[in-house]
């Protein structure tokens, strides 16, 4: 079932400073399931990966490689190459070595990441016989490289922003894919940003320190944390800009708009979404306390299913508070659905509106606030419901 | 639906040394919803509460009265009378009277429990105006009074053990109730034993310690962990028992029993529940981690699905360990589906059946063994499948 958010048209563009190419290599019946990046030069880069302790090959492998410089990405989706040992390794090392002789690039040059099923082997050969034909005919735009990283996701998923820093005007966009096992540490499975100007490692690595936490990891589907999350972020352009306060500060705002609304459409087609649930915690004693409060009531059952059945169960949303064991004072908490005030001072407020409260539960987008009144810290986390086209995805998933 | 695991017979009796009644009291439409015990003498109480910080009103009212001596308990079903604030608490004070009054005792050998609907208030004589009519036709055995606690639960839950210690034959024994928000601290909503001989407040904590753990803190049906959850142990029997080690290590022995019975009937009852889920944690670093990594398999959504599915789908076990981000060698893990081995060494078993594992999943109940090899600590965890018939009864819950 695709969600009922996808977008009604998604913007495209041919980037410049790179090639894609993509190919069905065979996880996939028919869709295509391997990305290949090819960057015009050595670039910068820099990742995240998934906290998990039980990490994919990919991600052992990116990290004992790559050294923050990057020609090469190679994605395919279908098999996550996860949990695979010794063998998950080499077989990457194989289609590596395959593409960098074909290119001519060091092996630390080169990136890449697998989604889909944890567990399974595959043959290398999928992958690097695909390598021989890289030909026009292989070359895709950006939105088609989304749609390669697919796995149960429903639409692909691109955000492109325009930024204009001292007269000059460039691109920064990215891909992301969802759509199960999205919590953080990383919601994204996988997301890729590209930066159309020169951007030292060093400063990329502040850029996702300061937009990460409000943004991927923010998000929740079902509490799951992939073995595979991960996020690059690659300077693919040549433009020389001054980073100065003022320049920095508005890429980074370009930068949050952009992990915003990527992370954003992750969450709007988590597995079987039917409400996108937007919880606001304020007034909290920590900004940690706001987070785990958010968190806790993002990633309830019973919140998600009161939810899914359009039933302003505010109890629910009280226990999930209660149940963080956080510090707080019961009768100091309000809570709102939207604009409705649902509780007060420790009880249900006198002021209810069953009637516009019913009306609001009737909304695709869902939004909680909870104003703790002990502090000033506060955080947002964005979920969605849990209903019965979830169970049908992730019963049937494998067979 | 009507839980699988629905005990074919349930054991009754009439205890002795306390009285039973139940009534209807107005929160359910015609079934009981109102137990009352009155004990024939004022005995020993242990209590042990949810540690949410968000308590019910007959919690804080509990900590606060309670002093380890009860002479009776009212317990109300389908109105948790929480977060309802001060209010809440007056409406206690004043059916409590209202009992006191009529059996003359003091407000703090009162124990009162509530389970149900979460953030609304009640009329106190709704439960007061019951204890006019305390006669024989309102007397109960005690499979009655767990009835009168159930909610969603499908079945009541009873358990009663034998025991000789030192020539004197008698009986423990206790009733539960479930069936949502099932997770520690404190699994069970609900729970109360009673033992027929007499031991000490000191003594009691000790046995709730020592069985605590492993039974109603090892469960989990769905993460929520409810405001109301409540522990208690009534030292019922007027029997003197030299409880020297080895009386008290049979004691402690049979009491273990009784708890593991009670808090099994509690997962076996979880809402929805097709599947029971043993998660067997062992050779972990140290207990905790254990614990830890047991929960986070039982709790996992993708994990509970693939169940629900009979999916042996061991690489959401796999996902599920690592996302607790423990400290462990994900090439010594080994995974099992009852006997049958799925994965070792840090990747798919080269003897992995696939027709015996398909049968397997068929089960009734599921074994998950996880092999850490990194340490001698083990836990083991109950749980339960996520499916549509858990969706149906929490969509759909108040309306």
């Amino acid at each position: 079932m695709i969600s009922i958010f996808k977008p009604k048209k998604i913007k495209d563009f041919n980037p410049e400073g790179l090639k894609i190419y993509t190919f069905n290599a065979g996880f996939k019946k028919k869709d295509k399931d391997l990305l290949l990046i090819i960057f015009d030069r050595i670039i910068n880069v820099c990742c995240v990966y998934s906290k998990t302790s039980t990490p994919s090959a990919p991600i052992i492998w990116d990290k004992n490689n790559n050294k923050g410089k990057a020609k090469a990405l190679i994605i395919n989706s279908g098999n996550a190459n996860a949990h695979t040992g010794k063998e998950g390794l080499y077989t990457i090392d194989n289609y590596v070595n395959a593409l960098t002789k074909k290119i001519g690039c060091d092996v630390n040059k080169v990136l890449v990441s697998s989604t889909g099923v944890i567990g399974e082997k595959f043959n290398p050969n999928l992958i690097a016989s695909k390598f021989k034909k890289l030909n026009s005919k292989n070359e895709s735009s950006l939105l088609e490289s989304a749609k390669a990283i697919m796995t149960t996701d429903t639409f692909p998923k691109v955000s492109i922003k325009n930024i204009k820093l001292d007269n000059h005007s460039f691109k920064i966009y990215g891909i992301a894919k969802g759509s199960g096992m999205i919590q953080p540490n990383m919601g994204t499975m996988l997301a890729y940003i590209f930066l159309e100007c020169e951007v030292s490692n060093q400063l990329m690595k502040t850029l996702l320190k300061n937009n990460l936490d409000t943004t991927f990891n923010s998000i929740t589907v079902d509490s799951d944390t992939s073995t595979s999350d991960t996020l690059m972020m690659f300077s693919v352009g040549n433009k020389k800009i001054n980073l100065n306060k003022k320049n920095f500060k508005s890429l980074n705002n370009k930068i949050y708009e952009l992990m915003n609304d990527l992370s954003l459409q992750v969450i709007k087609d988590g597995e079987g979404v039917s409400k996108l649930i937007i919880v606001n915690v304020s007034n909290a004693r920590t900004k940690k306390q706001a987070k785990k409060i958010a968190f806790s009531i993002a990633n309830s059952p019973l919140v998600k299913t009161a939810i899914a059945g359009e039933d302003a169960n505010w109890g629910r949303v009280i226990m999930a508070i209660g149940k963080t064991k956080e510090n707080i004072n019961q009768n100091k908490i309000k809570v709102l659905f939207g604009n409705n005030i649902v509780c007060e001072k420790g009880s249900m407020s006198k002021k209810i509106n069953t009637k516009n409260l019913d009306q609001y539960m009737k909304n695709n987008t869902i939004e909680i606030n909870i104003k703790l009144n002990s502090g000033k810290f506060y955080h947002t986390v964005y979920g969605n419901d849990l209903n019965h086209e979830y169970l049908k995805i992730n019963a049937d998933y494998r067979s």
